[in-house]
This record gives structure tokens, C-alpha cells and sequence, in this order.
């Protein structure tokens, strides 16, 4: 008698390492002239997933972002050009019922949608009519979130602000052994566009004293977001051979940090309200299925390091376990949107040199059976890298003293106005480059205090 | 021209302070025995809320605990006995409908529910058809979680394992300044009865090296549920003054803690993974209005510590912000459970002392205009006090050594098979006590870890 299949087993069933397809073909061209344009963030071989709302609507739609329009999901299967369960999936308000599908179903969807939208397509007519221009589309979040994680995965970021603490041992003594994380707040992350309002708290001051008032160390931080696939039961672990088909997609996350608010509350539960006041997303995934011709091999340890755990290890993960993508900040202060001017771009970094990859996370976080469920989110914490230009966050940038920016402004920290753009494209030899999208948002004054 | 209300005039607006009324008359009997019986958990005055399956049955429904039955809310609004928003609310399959509608609502059910089951009430007859016996009720979550917050509310709980860090010291910086807190897991947080499956992890082991297996150090913490009702809008704080409207009701909840995984992941970024592998719950929510009568003035501070903040009192807070509640930790290991003997008693606690108010974790949660949603969930933190039997958690007991117990069984952590079983008592004079049901789960073995 055969051995009844269980989960686990199921799982395993799904590892078989996706590889690159027709739909990631570099010569593959769209019959949406946009899509085309060297640069553009959404060519054929991208295709990422969002949340939108038509002009006029309240209701949310699934979209895939192509050149500069949006491919309305419900609107190409009520035209009969999408078919099957993932795209019935897609007619959902968000993606969380895609998600749940698990990730073969993105990758069903992303073929249907390619083949849809290359030049050439037999109904490519009907397909440019379940088009609307993106300016029209009211980006929303992706899906609810249940459960937002971050993470601590820049061993410079980790460095950079021990050493204040400990230079002889700035890396806390987790740090080679697991990738370190805190819960963090679901309710409060709002995407792309929306203001963030300058907190209140009780800050640690310059002198050392603790006083109660708004925020004067408002920070950003640039982080990868990691949009989860599938549904583990609790109690169930998730080894390293099935965590790639747990990651459903990436955008970009800003994770406001309110410091004197952090420096003061986070020993020894960790961040708390220096981190919920808000956290800011893209609203494309840029699917896993998308970024497979960026896949890079896990960033090598530096010697004297210890070796990875095996239970966070893989041959799959060694081999192509990290992604290559190119990560910016930009600010743009009320002097400079004033002038007319450009955002002045403060940092520049790479995110596969970073110490554990998006696997890992889900790997060591489902270690103790943790759930984990579709449209959770991970962030990858702050990305940093070795250089002085790679600092990912205000609190490293001024380990140097203040920014001056090219309008000979300077900046400590955040001030009411400033806007903190992200950008990012992921890149490799040979393959059509991709991008994120923008994930923006401008720093509102504080609120007058309730009663005051 | 009248200035327009805003959302906090609205805030301020439902703050006049409840007070006890008919429902909480000590003479309120009802014509169910069992509800009068001297001892009984759910007499008329507690009216708890929860959500159940009735047998043969998946989906689920809002019942009311009284003596040994649950009333059925569907049934008796289906039944003309019950009628206005908040019974309509109470046929949802959760709770989270009628604690989006704010603590008015609960208040209105209450006093409903009350004329139905007491003694003399002209519907007796058919409001008892409402019912089911409580041993046929299958208790589910009260309500889908979307954030849980994990608060450190006990001094002497924070001192005595603080101290093994610094005796001169042992409170961490932030103590006495506000409550210190962390978001934990929301996804693994499960109702009394599930078992709770040994988490794998990378543990400190006594040598102080690091290995990975199955948690040898797994304890309970006994604290309080506090469940939200009402939200404010993102960037929004909620005020002292308002902040009791937010109080939905209480429970008893175990933080599970696998100590050795805890104590080697928690630095900088606080407890992960020794945490997230389950949280139990009790089943029934005793609503803010049942506590009523259990209110005490907010603990005195000890001489020499810091005063409250202003921003975090307020003369209602002072005067009755705290609780009288007699809690207690059970422990019934394979051994008492095979000879047919009574669970041992662990701990015996008192929430009234402890340093922090259900409306002052609330207040700080929302300082910086974190959203805190309906249905959102708060852990007290462990419930210790200043004795020696009142230590509410094995790493603070087991500083004495180890624990014998009445059987001759000794324990350090807890073993596969143990089950620990919380019970609470809410008491003051003149009022009938009310109790919480209990919050229990037996420790299941690890699962073999997949590939091994």
C-alpha cells in the first residue's frame, strides 16, 4: 500500500527549480510601443501585479503594469481573453486569492499575459482594450496584509550602527546564525503616494533625557519587500527545498523609523512605535517568476564568518538563491520641488550582496512552524551596502556628518515636506531589464496633540 | 457657523465614563439553576461573549456563556428576541462585526441579553430554546486577529529576570516611562484546547554555544487578553479620555515561549521566533461592561520611580483604571493526569498591582497614530506580583530551583504531555464574582523535522 501524501511530501513535489521561459525572452517585444522604450520599468518580460481603481471607482481590480497602461484583469477575462482558475483568481478586489493559489498559478497567469500582450498577439485589438492609460489607474495596496515581518539582512547596515554600541563586536551575537526579525505592524503599512504624518512619542533626547513630543528623528529606511505564496498549517516547518515556491513576488518598502522614539523603547522587545507609525510600499510585484533571469548565487560569507546552518542551506540556494537588483533613494525637499529640480539622490546599492536571501527568510521563519500565509509581507530590513554611497538610511548616512544636496540645502534628519522616492531595477547579463516602479511618499507635519 | 465635528471631537464625545447598572445588580439571578450556583464562572452579571460551532456544524455563530449553556444570539434574533444593530451584528460568524461598531453596541447587547435570562424575564421559555448545553459547543477564535501586541506590564515579573542582566539595574531604560511592548504573531494565535507542537529552533544551549532541534526550554506566560473595539484612522492617536472606549473585553492568553530560541534571537530587534509558534486564548471575551464593578484605582508606584506621564493619566485612570482580577496557572502532567488527580497549582496572581492600565496600553499604542483596528488583540504581559507563588512563568519560578510537584514530579521547562491551564476571577466586595473559563493546551511533541 502506498504511503498517504502529506504535506510535506507535497510540498516537495513542488520544488522542482523553475527556470526562465519564452515569456522572459529578451527578444520578446510588446505591440504597446511604450513597453518597448529602452529604460522602461514595465517591459513584456516583466508583467508585475498590482491592485488599482478605474477612474470613477471605489472598487479594487487586479492590473499587470505594461509600458505606460495597465492591462485590467477582470476586463481581459469578461472579454474571453483569460482563462482558468489563476485568472478567475485575478478577478478578486486584491491578490490575496491568487496568492493563495500558490505560485504555479502566477505562473499560468504570466504566460496567458504574455502571450496576450506580445507583438504579433492575434487579439492584441481586444487586449488594448482592456488597457487604460496608468496615470488613470488609483494604485492601492497589493492585498491585506495579515502579517508584515522585517527582517536584518545588510551585515554593513548591522555593522555601521553596532559598531555605536560596540565597536570591537558590532554584530549582534544572532547575526550569523539566522536572519534576525521582528513582528511588525500590518494595520499601518498604506502604499505608495499616501503622506506619511509625523509621529509623536516619547523620544530620547540628544542629552540623554526623555521627553514627549513629535518625532525630530524621522528616518527612512530602503528595504525589499517580499510578497508571500501559499499557506504552510501551523506547526508545519518549511525547508529550504520548498521555500522558493512560498515567494509569490517583490516591490519596494519604505520602513519609517522614528529613531529618538526607537532609541528610547526598544530594549529589550525590540521597535515598536518608532517603527507602526507608518511603512510605505510599491504597489507592482514584480512576481518570482518575473525576476528569474536575475538570480545570482548566494553572496559569499567573509572569511572567518560562521558557515551557513544547514537547515538554511541548499544546493539551489548557493546557486541562485540571491537577486541582482540595483536599489536608490532619492529626495525631494520643498527647495528642490520649488525649483523645478530634481530629486537629489542620496544612496545607491545592490541587493544580491546582502547576507541571507528571500528563501532563507521564509526558511528560518517557518522554522518553529510558524504560519505562514499568502499576502504576507517581509521586509528584507534596511539594504546597505560596503560603500559610503550604499548607506540605505539617514542613521548610517550621518555616521559622516549632514547630507549637503546638490542645491547646497542640508539634512540631519527628515523635515515636513521632504519627499523619499525609491527606485530599483533588477538587471543580469543578457536579460531585458526590469523595474519596481516608484515607492514615494512625502512626510506630513505632526498632528496637533488631542486636548492639547 | 458651528465648527464641523472632527473624528476627535467624535473621540471625546463617547468618553463619559460607564458606569454599573441594572445588569450588575448582585441580586440578578436567572432562571437557568446553574448560572446562580455559588462558584459558577458565568452568572447573569458576566455575560461573556464568544464564537462557537454548534454540533454537526462548521461554520460558526456569537454565543453568550451562561451557567453551563451558551445562548445562541442567531437563534434568539432569529427567534424575535433580540432586535437594533448590535443583534443584527451578533449574527455574524464573528465578533469582529459588533466590535467595529464600538463598545456603545456591546453596552446595548448586554443590557438586551440581561432582560432575556433573568429570573421572571416573560420570555424565559423561548430564550431557553436559544440555548445549547456549553459541552456541545465547539469554542473557535472569538474573531479573525489581524494585530497582536505583546505588552511587559509586570514590575516584578521585569525586575526578576532583569536582574539576571544588572542587579543594580534591572528594569530596562524605557520601563518607567511608558509600556513597553512589541507586535507579536498574529497568525498563530489559537483558542484553548489546540495543543501547542514543540518548535524546532537555533537555541542558546547552557554552554552558551548554539545548536538547532526541538526547543528544550519551553514555558508558559500567564497574562491578560485585552480585545479592541472601534478604530481610529491612521495618524490619529487615541487620547487617555477616550482611550477606555476602545476597551472591548478580556480573556486569559498564554504566550508560549521557547526560552532558548528567544534568548539567542532577541538582540537588538526583541522576541521572533520563540514566541510565534502559538498563542492560546480563552474562548469567552468578558466584556468591558461586565468589569465594571472590578475597577480599582491604577497601582500606587513604588517610592522613587518616575511619575506618569501626563500624556498617559488622567483622573478616571487614576481613580478606577485597573482591574480586580485573581488569576491562577494550573499544571497537569501525564503522571497527575494517569492517577486521575487535580492539576497542581504554579502561581497564584493578582492583576489590580500591576504597573501599567488596560486604557494606558492603549493610549501608548496609538501615541505615534498607529490604527488599532477592531478585533485587534493586546497581551498584558506576564501577570507577576511581589511574592514568590505569584511568579507567573517558569523562567521566573525555576530562579528558585525546581519545581516539585504534590505528586512527587519534579520540572524544570515544561515536557511533551504537560498541559497548562489558566483560570481568572474577577472580585470585588459586594460584587458577584466573575470568572474568565479556561485558557488550556497540552504540550504536543516536535514533528521530525522534513528531510531528516
Amino acid at each position: 500500500m502506498p504511503a498517504p501524501v502529506n504535506a510535506h511530501m507535497l510540498a516537495l513535489m513542488e520544488t522542482s527549480p523553475a527556470t526562465p521561459d519564452a515569456t522572459h525572452d529578451p527578444r520578446l517585444r510588446s505591440w504597446l510601443p511604450a513597453a518597448n522604450a529602452a529604460g522602461c520599468d514595465f517591459p513584456i518580460q516583466n508583467l508585475p501585479l498590482g491592485a488599482f481603481s478605474r477612474p470613477g471607482e471605489s472598487a479594487t481590480r487586479i492590473g499587470v503594469a505594461i509600458g505606460d497602461r495597465v492591462l485590467d484583469l477582470r476586463a481581459a477575462r469578461d472579454a474571453g481573453l483569460l482563462h482558468g482558475p489563476a485568472a478567475d483568481a485575478a478577478t478578486a478586489p486584491d491578490l490575496r486569492p491568487l496568492m493563495a493559489l500558490g505560485r504555479p498559478a502566477a505562473t499560468q497567469l504570466r504566460a496567458a499575459v504574455s502571450a496576450l500582450l506580445r507583438e504579433g498577439a492575434p487579439r492584441a485589438e481586444a487586449a488594448a482594450a482592456a488597457t487604460l492609460p496608468m496615470r488613470d489607474a488609483t494604485m492601492r495596496l497589493p492585498c491585506a496584509i495579515m502579517n508584515f515581518t522585517d527582517f536584518m539582512i545588510s551585515r554593513d547596515h548591522t555593522a555601521r550602527l553596532g559598531a555605536r554600541r560596540d565597536a570591537a563586536n558590532p554584530l549582534p551575537p544572532a547575526f550569523e546564525h539566522l536572519p534576525v526579525a521582528y513582528h511588525s505592524r500590518a494595520s499601518s503599512v498604506r502604499v505608495s503616494g499616501e503622506p506619511v504624518v509625523r509621529p509623536h512619542g516619547q523620544r530620547r533626547d540628544a542629552d540623554g533625557g526623555v521627553s514627549f513630543g513629535p518625532c525630530r528623528n524621522l528616518d527612512f529606511e530602503l528595504e525589499l519587500a517580499i510578497w508571500l505564496a501559499g499557506e504552510n498549517a501551523l506547526g508545519t516547518p518549511v525547508p529550504m527545498a520548498s521555500a522558493p515556491s512560498r515567494l509569490f513576488g517583490y516591490g519596494l518598502l519604505n520602513d519609517w523609523s522614528a529613531r529618538d522614539i526607537q532609541f528610547l523603547e526598544m530594549a529589550p522587545l525590540g521597535p515598536f512605535l518608532g517603527k507602526s507609525l507608518s511603512t510605505t510600499v510599491s504597489p507592482w510585484i514584480v512576481t518570482a517568476d518575473a525576476m528569474l533571469p536575475f538570480a545570482a548565487p548566494a553572496a559569499p560569507r567573509p572569511a572567518g564568518d560562521l558557515p551557513v546552518p544547514p537547515h538554511l542551506d541548499s544546493p539551489a540556494n548557493r546557486e541562485s538563491g540571491a537577486l541582482r537588483i540595483a536599489m536608490e533613494v532619492l529626495l525631494l525637499t520643498p527647495a528642490l520641488r520649488e525649483a523645478g529640480a530634481a530629486p537629489a539622490r542620496l544612496t545607491a546599492t545592490e541587493f544580491a550582496g546582502l547576507y541571507w536571501t528571500p528563501a532563507q527568510l521564509v526558511a528560518h521563519h517557518a522554522s518553529n512552524g510558524c504560519n505562514l500565509l499568502p499576502g504576507d509581507l517581509l521586509g528584507s530590513g534596511t539594504c546597505s551596502g560596503p560603500t559610503d554611497d550604499s548607506r540605505a538610511c539617514l542613521a548610517e548616512i550621518l555616521l559622516g556628518g549632514p547630507v549637503t544636496l546638490p542645491n547646497g540645502e542640508t539634512r540631519r534628519f527628515l523635515e515636513d515636506g521632504d519627499e523619499v522616492i525609491f527606485r530599483a531595477k533588477a538587471h543580469a547579463p543578457g536579460a531585458v531589464p526590469i523595474g519596481f516602479g516608484e515607492c514615494r511618499a512625502a512626510v506630513a507635519p505632526a498632528v496637533e496633540w488631542p486636548g492639547a
